[in-house]
């Protein structure tokens, strides 16, 4: 088995993070963001996406997505459970997760992807040749970001993680995404205090240097 | 418990095959989305973010988000199991699931939420306040789902259903947004005959008439 991963990217950090979090070792192998290498032949070969993560397998199976990797290694290794262990918890964790990727990540993503020169043809992740940036998403992303931080501080204002009592896969989402913002210089205030006490005690973890 | 669901629109829908491929029965209580019911002081009380479905427990907590009302489901009623069984399955099933709403549902929302009329103020999904359309964003979802439905159609030149032999919680996912595609008018080649045979299979299951 073999992980393919990159640095500073946030999804390869989310499964990183994920099996620091289960004490999971598996060996990776790094693609260079910086030279492009996910677009290789070498590479496309494992994933015609040319996206990281992916995970082969030993008889050549590819996986790909870092969500899908973390629940492959919930299945094999289910302790401790990042993915909740009772309807209840697994459906909040699930919404959770929905909610940070798709009104939190989306922001960061619309920003970023629409407005770094690096990006200038290639605004969105995967293999679809040409995408022209659209720089109005920009504007768009920011509006989300300031949305669903709010309602991220809101909701840790009740609970010590993003779903209770219990640390899980949403807030490994949510770190990594928080902190994919404030790299590419998205603005997370200050007056969020909830958010921030989190911050703190999540970044704490030996997890998160993963 | 109370499901709130709504006529036509996808996500309801994905739920509601969910629970009859599951043999389950929920109370439910229709959102009239035509007269912007699911943005009424209502409906609002129940879902902040005004976004259909939602599952409400008889304690008054709120489940939102249709893929994580469906793992509540899942975790509560296992079979028949329509997020794997064994971590490749499971891994695989999350994979397809992902990139079949990353790549093809995204892309009808880009073309949908961004062209039609009725969204002229409000081009994204959930209640943050005025975000007006950007039209350059409908050539990039046509973009992306013309990749989508060639890389959909290989996959299933090798398999039954989208992840293999068992049809799952990806072939819903695939089935609610291809039909979601032509309800709007994008386009679904004829000459996609892998993906033909799938959606004549999948749509004669009693559940894709729920």
């Amino acid at each position: 088995m073999k992980l393919y991963d990159a640095d500073w990217a946030p999804s390869p950090r989310r499964v990183r993070i994920f099996l620091a979090e289960k004490g999971i070792e598996v060996p990776r192998q790094r693609i260079d963001l910086k030279s492009a290498e996910q677009f290789h032949d070498d590479y496309l070969a494992i994933n015609p996406r040319g996206a990281v993560p992916a995970l082969e397998f030993d008889d050549g199976e590819v996986l790909c997505e870092s969500a899908a990797i973390c629940r492959y290694f919930e299945a094999e290794t289910p302790d401790p459970p990042l993915f909740g262990s009772d309807p209840r918890e697994i459906g909040k964790i699930e919404s959770w997760t929905r909610r940070i990727e798709g009104d939190g990540y989306v922001a960061v993503v619309y920003v970023f992807r629409n407005t770094a020169p690096v990006f200038k043809d290639r605004a969105i992740v995967g293999n679809f040749g040409a995408v022209p940036q659209i720089p109005e998403l920009a504007a768009r992303g920011n509006k989300m970001w300031h949305c669903f931080l709010e309602a991220f501080d809101q909701q840790l204002g009740d609970n010590r993680w993003v779903t209770g009592d219990r640390f899980s896969f949403a807030d490994i989402t949510a770190l990594v995404t928080i902190d994919f913002a404030r790299a590419v210089k998205l603005d997370v205030p200050q007056r969020l205090g909830n958010l921030w006490r989190w911050h703190e005690e999540a970044s704490a973890r030996p997890s998160a240097g993963a």
